[in-house]
C-alpha cells in the first residue's frame, strides 16, 4: 500500500509521485488515502517547505479507476471512502504544485487543479471527460475551473469533454507554465526550490488561505482581515529576517512553518 | 410575429436566428418574447440537444431598437414587457451557443453573453455602448463580464464603450472561438454537433447549472453538492452508456434529457 | 506636505503624481493622506471626469517606505494612520487609471490594482514582494488579484514574489495595456480623454460601483439591480444627450457628475 505514492525530499521540496503507472495512475481510494496521509505528514514536517505532486510513467492521473466505476455500476463497490474531501490539498498549509507529466483526465484533472499551482508538460493530454461518461463536474471543479480560466472557457472544457494539450492549458491560464515534458521535473524543482529558499513559509501559508478563501468575502472584509494578518506577521521572525536579508542583499534564512 | 426569430433543427442542433436584418436585428420586446418562447419549447423538445443563436443578415443584434429607446424617452412606450428576465437563457437546461456573425452591441452583447458559450466572426464589431448613451451596465453584464474576462478588461470595455473585433473578443477570453465570418456557422455547427453526439444531455444540463451557480457558493459547498449530483448521475442510463461506449470504443447513444 | 503628490488637470483629466522620486515614491502615511485628499476633492470637482495616477521619476511606487517598516519593527512607529482604507480609490465615483511608469512593488502594487484600470510601461518592474519579506497579501490584494488574472496566476505572483515586467503584466490580464515607457503618459492621456469626452460621467460612476460590487451578488440580483439603475438613467440628461449625439453623429456634451 505504501508504494501507491512515492515520496522523496530534496532541500525543502517534497515530491509525491502517484505510482500506479500501468494504470496511468488511475485514482483508487487506497491511492488517495495514501496521498492525503503523506500531505498531512508533510504539513507537520519542518523539513518540508513546498510539495510537488506528479505521476510515475506516462500519465499524471487518468481519472477514477475503471474497476471502481464498474463496481459502482454493478453495486459491488464496498470500500470505505476517505473522510477527507478531494479538496483536502487546498487546506494544507504549504504550497502544493502539480507537475502534470502526462494524461490528466476527469478526477485526475480535479487533483491537478486542487493544487495551488500547475506546471504541465506541453504535450500532456488533458480532458475533463465527465460529460462523455454521463457524469457531472466532480468535486468542486465547477467552482475552481471558472476561477482559473474564466467562465466561457470553463464551459467549453466541461460541456465538451474535449481533449486539449498542456500547451493549450497554459494559454487558457489553467497552468502557470507549460514546458517540454523532458524538462518538466527540472523546471518545477527549480521553481519549488526558489519558493523554499526565498518565500517565508509563514507568508505562503497565510497567502494560500487568503487566496482560496477570499472568493467568499467582500473586498472590504478582505482588506480588514489583511490588516489583522499583517499585524500578526509583524510579530514573526520571518518579517525581521525578510527585511534584514533584503537590506543585506543576501539569501533569507526563514524558520520552518 | 413568428418570423421575428427563425428556427431550424439538424440532428439535435436547433438554430434560432434573430430575423430583423434590416435593423441589424435590434432587440424589441416582441422579438425577445418569441426568442424566449422558442427556448422554452426547445428545452422540452427531446429532439433538441444543443441550441445555437445567430442573426440574419450582417448583424447579430445591434442592441435595443432605437424606436423603443425613443418611446421610452418621450414617455410613449406602452408595450407590456416579458416577465422573463434577460438572463432567461442561463436557466434553460440545454447548452446555448451564440454565433456572433456581425454587429453585437449593447443589449445584443448582453444576449451573446447570457449564452453559455460564444463563437464569433473575427471581423464582427462588438461594443458595450452603454456609457456612450448615458446608460449603465445592463441586465447583469457587470456580473457576467468580469467572470468571463477578468475585472480590468471588463472595466475597459464597459467604461469606454469602445468598439472591438471578434478576434480581440477571443483574445480577451470573451469568445471561446473566433473564426472568419464565412466559416462561422459551419464551425459552430461542427462543435454543437459534437456536443449533441458525445456529451450526455443530462450531464450538460447539470454542469450548466453548476457553473452558473457555483459563483455563489464556497468550494466546500460546491464539493458537497457535487457528491450528491454524482450519486444521482450513477443511477442514470447516461452513466452506463458513457462507460460502455468508452470501453467499446464506439459513439455513445445517450437518451434525450 | 502638499508636494508629496502633484496635481494637474487638462480638459477633464486630472493627473496625480506620487512625488518622492528619490525614494521611488515609496508609500508613507503622509503621501497616502495627501493622495486620498486629492481623490476626495476630485470626486466633488465638476471639472474632473477621469483621474490618472502615476509616479515622478523612475518608479511608480516601490512599496511601503523602509523607514516606516523599520519603525514598525523597533516599535517606534507613532504616526496616526489615515482612517480611509487602502481600497479608498475603488469608492471614488470617477474612473481612476494607474499609469505604472516604473517600479511597482508591494503596497505600490496594491495601489496600482485598486485603480479601476492599469496602463503600464512595458519595461516597468512589478513584484508583489510580500512573501520575500515575511509579510502577507496586503490590503485586499488576495481578493483583487485572482479576479483580475485568475487564481493560478495570482498564486504564482503572490507565493513567489517574483519580479515580472509590464509586458508580462498585460499578457496576464493584470494591465489593460502595456506600451513603451516613453509613450505611456501620452497613451493614457489619449484613453482618459476619450472617456472624458465620450463616456457619460453618470454612467461611469454607476458602472464602477456595479463592477466592484457585483462580485458579491448573484446574477439574478445583479439583473434586478440593473433594471432599477437603468430606470434611473432614463431620467437623466445623459441618456437624452447620449441618444441625440449618436443620432446626430456628433460629440456628446455630457453634464458633469
Amino acid at each position: 500500500m505504501l508504494d501507491l505514492v512515492l515520496s522523496s525530499i530534496d532541500r525543502g521540496v517534497l515530491t509525491l509521485t502517484f505510482n500506479r503507472p500501468d494504470r496511468l495512475n488511475a485514482w483508487t481510494d487506497a491511492m488517495g488515502r495514501r496521498y492525503f496521509d503523506l500531505l498531512a505528514e508533510a504539513e507537520k514536517d519542518p523539513e518540508v517547505r513546498v510539495i510537488v505532486v506528479t505521476g510515475a510513467g506516462r500519465g499524471f492521473c487518468a481519472g477514477a479507476d475503471f474497476q471502481t466505476l464498474n463496481a459502482i455500476q454493478d453495486g459491488s463497490y464496498a470500500e470505505e471512502p476517505d473522510p477527507r474531501p478531494h479538496t483536502f490539498p487546498t487546506t494544507v498549509g504549504k504550497p502544493v504544485i502539480a507537475a502534470v507529466n502526462g494524461a490528466c483526465a476527469g478526477l485526475g484533472m480535479v487533483h491537478a487543479l486542487v493544487c495551488d499551482l500547475v506546471f504541465t508538460a506541453a504535450e500532456a493530454k488533458w480532458t475533463t471527460a465527465f460529460a462523455r461518461r454521463g457524469l457531472i463536474a466532480e468535486y468542486g471543479l465547477s467552482w475552481i475551473l471558472p476561477r482559473l480560466i474564466g467562465q466561457g472557457r470553463a464551459m467549453d472544457l466541461l460541456l465538451s469533454g474535449r481533449t486539449f494539450t498542456g500547451a493549450e492549458a497554459a494559454g487558457l491560464g489553467l497552468a502557470a507554465r507549460s514546458v517540454p515534458g523532458e524538462n518538466l521535473l527540472e523546471e518545477v524543482a527549480a521553481y519549488a526550490r526558489e519558493l523554499a529558499v526565498h518565500s517565508s513559509p509563514a507568508s505562503m501559508s497565510v497567502m494560500k488561505r487568503q487566496i482560496w478563501g477570499d472568493w467568499n468575502t467582500t473586498l472590504e472584509a478582505a482588506e480588514t482581515a489583511a490588516r489583522r494578518l499583517m499585524a500578526e506577521s509583524f510579530g514573526r521572525p520571518d518579517f525581521a529576517e525578510g527585511v534584514a536579508s533584503f537590506l543585506e542583499r543576501r539569501e533569507p534564512r526563514f524558520p520552518p512553518l
